[in-house]
């Protein structure tokens, strides 16, 4: 494609450094201790628990990883100019487009150095959960490159909605199984309860959890949340960055959408840094589902990363770890909490959040489908509904950046029901929240 | 996505006034006399019928045109380093990547510009017949962007197994009909014999072409087959023509699959220019699927170009115009006829073909997904697993260059299938044919 230049990055970007204050640490939940390595070291491989606790502001990325970045990687950055005609806006709208990956996402930025660092250290297999499917295609991607098995819990709302995304992590050859599971203690539990759980990314951690840490030679890889794994998602931001400022375009506003928050993090980190250095000057804006608010609705405060309690606790922007989120089709949004370094960020004031319903979404989707011509993901299409009202609104240029952080090719079911007006935005009762709020640790 | 250098085309490249001679010209069924542009204005806009019998060599992109190629333009060309490591063969094999368009595939190639002669006409609304779906996603696609209505007649067999290209269709604005359908009178003469007919591209293309031969805002759509489409296509050849020059690594053997013929000639013909005049020297490989074999098994005459008898006649490798292949996953290549620029050619012994059974083809597509990580459409599975052959016999260097014409996002079902075990190759009887050819115009 055609467009501004970018450059394969050589290092991710570590954001933590650069903050006024450093993020609070995940506590052990019996002693309320911060964690130490040793107490990760049965889900992860000794150089991800280093990422995770770097004090560099820049890690070099391996050749192996970058050699397997060159399949996709840079992405373009493009220029939304049918979008914004037809919107009658001033605005310049970019998204920066990460459906070109070979999964047709964003995830593979991190599932490839971390299936890389797993088989370095000699680990045979890797679990994992997935919601709606993304994440599990792009670990089980990254996992046939560096010859690992995957073993996958795939939440059942998007196990049964989207049939294609299971059938391309199988091609990939990794195993799948819908959460709930009776496979594990964790799922047999729910099941127990509500044998017609549509599971939720909270019970599908724990179950991948659970067998990750009963085997000597597995471990867990986790699709967002982490800091490492918002590290790894920062090739986006260090590529958008280098491309705008090759424009000589800088943005005055920065979108993503937030699940876990790595695709906001990864576009944003950069940026942020650059605001924080005093070279450029943008706001910065999470969009959230209003099916799963953590940011505007949830509370801030330590909360465990699954449903079953099985990892430590993280400070968090959170809707209460037994929350279960609607079947929203943007399945990769549905996430009881959000990325303890991004929760610490907006605790700091640096970037607001709003959450938005789905139809809305879907609005923009179909309007930039008729427009720019790729069909978005339904997350990502939750940037494109807050960008489209922000231009909408300008009176004068401003210069717009949104994470078009994956294609909605596999999504076309959800798209047909929108068509069919057969989509319902979900209404959510505040006592809802409130009740699994009274169960936080 | 790092790579060798190519910038976008401002030329479609004409093979017909390199050729050693004229293909032969289309003929009314009636007086078996050449058509001229007054038979084929009802069906194509003026412009197109213009560019079918060009007889210059170049023809300018219009810059409207390029703008939209330019959201996916130029494609990735990239070295199968891995795959190449996986079959252990000392060949160098590349492929030029068409999976990155809106649609996935190489289809708005031609579709773009085929809109944007028609919307400059004043045409209201375009018909025209898919298969798989890819076509009939990049026409939609395309006429959005022009402001043109469209109308589609889906291959009864792929609106069964691809409800998600039926909705992608949909997203971009247009009405699809399962064909054949009771809204034609071809169609409906086809259910009236074979109620659960699974239909075929040349029943499909007997409705389209009805449809829009009878109102007279309304205009036709060929995804494949013709002259101007053929020359649309050759963006592709030109790029990686670029991109391999651009790294000094000239092709020994390219390597395309075969429906309808664009792909195969959108790749090969500028390479063939440059060995006719010559510049390099390779050889040319097309693959068919062994279901519809109209090279390998086909005979060349004079031939209808639907199952309804509509269109003139086209001298091309033929199975007979009312062949139904049988419903293999590579929709996209079920087509009874070759397209005659391309039938000429091989007729001329300027390239050899080769037909391969599904089976195979699936089986090269997983691998080609395990190591390159990309998942290929099933029509470029067949030049995949052509190559795949050829380089697993090198026992020194060569360089294997092959259209990726589309990725499989939309046919995972079909993948599915194949995992399970439950994908057949269907014999084809050569009485089949020969009953089918005894029916020639």
């Amino acid at each position: 494609m055609e467009g501004p230049v970018a450059t394969l990055p050589s290092r991710w970007y570590n954001i933590v450094p650069d903050l006024p204050s450093p993020p609070p640490p995940p506590l052990h939940p019996a002693t309320r201790e911060p964690v130490g390595p040793e107490d990760l070291a049965p889900l992860f491989p000794a150089d991800l628990i280093a990422q995770e606790v770097a004090t560099d502001p820049y890690l070099e990325i391996p050749e192996e990883v970058r050699d397997v970045y060159r399949l996709w990687r840079p992405t373009p950055l493009r220029r939304a100019h049918r979008l914004e005609k037809a919107l009658g806006t001033p605005a310049r709208i970019y998204y920066k487009y990460e459906g070109v990956s070979p999964v047709g996402s964003h995830k593979p930025n991190t599932a490839v150095p971390q299936a890389f660092y797993n088989a370095r250290q000699g680990i045979r297999r890797l679990t994992t959960e997935t919601g709606a499917g993304q994440w599990g295609s792009a670990l089980a991607f990254a996992s046939s490159q560096f010859g690992l098995e995957t073993e996958i819990w795939m939440v059942r709302a998007s196990y049964d909605q989207k049939p294609y995304r299971r059938s391309m992590m199988e091609l990939y050859g990794a195993k799948v199984h819908p959460s709930p599971s009776p496979l594990t203690t964790s799922g047999s539990k729910v099941l127990a309860e509500a044998p017609d759980s549509p599971g939720s990314l909270g019970i599908a951690i724990s179950e991948a959890v659970e067998v990750a840490a009963s085997s000597e030679d597995t471990r867990y890889a986790l699709g967002s949340v982490l800091n490492h794994v918002l590290m790894h998602q920062t090739v986006i931001g260090e590529e958008a960055l280098e491309q705008l400022t090759d424009i000589n375009d800088p943005p005055d506003l920065i979108i993503g959408c937030t699940g876990g928050g790595s695709n906001f993090a990864g576009l944003a980190f950069p940026f942020l840094r650059e605001k924080l250095k005093g070279r450029i000057n943008p706001d910065f804006l999470a969009v959230e589902p209003a099916a799963s608010p953590s940011f505007t609705r949830g509370r801030y405060a330590y909360d465990f990363g699954d449903t079953a309690g099985f990892t430590p606790l993280l400070k968090m922007h959170t809707l209460g770890h037994d929350f279960i989120p609607d079947p929203i089709h943007a399945g990769g949004l549905r996430y009881h909490g959000m990325a303890p370094l991004l929760s610490h960020i907006y605790d700091l004031d640096l970037f607001t959040a709003v959450a938005k319903p789905q139809r809305e979404c879907f609005e923009a989707g179909v309007l930039f489908a008729r427009t720019e011509g790729i069909v978005p993901a339904p997350e990502p299409t939750h940037a494109l509904a807050a960008a489209i009202e922000e231009a909408r609104r300008c009176t004068e240029p401003k210069v717009i950046l949104t994470a078009l952080c994956g294609h909605g090719h596999f999504d076309m079911t959800a798209y047909d029901r929108y068509l069919q007006g057969d989509l319902e935005d979900l209404s959510l009762s505040p006592d809802r929240i409130d009740r699994s709020l009274t169960r936080l640790p």
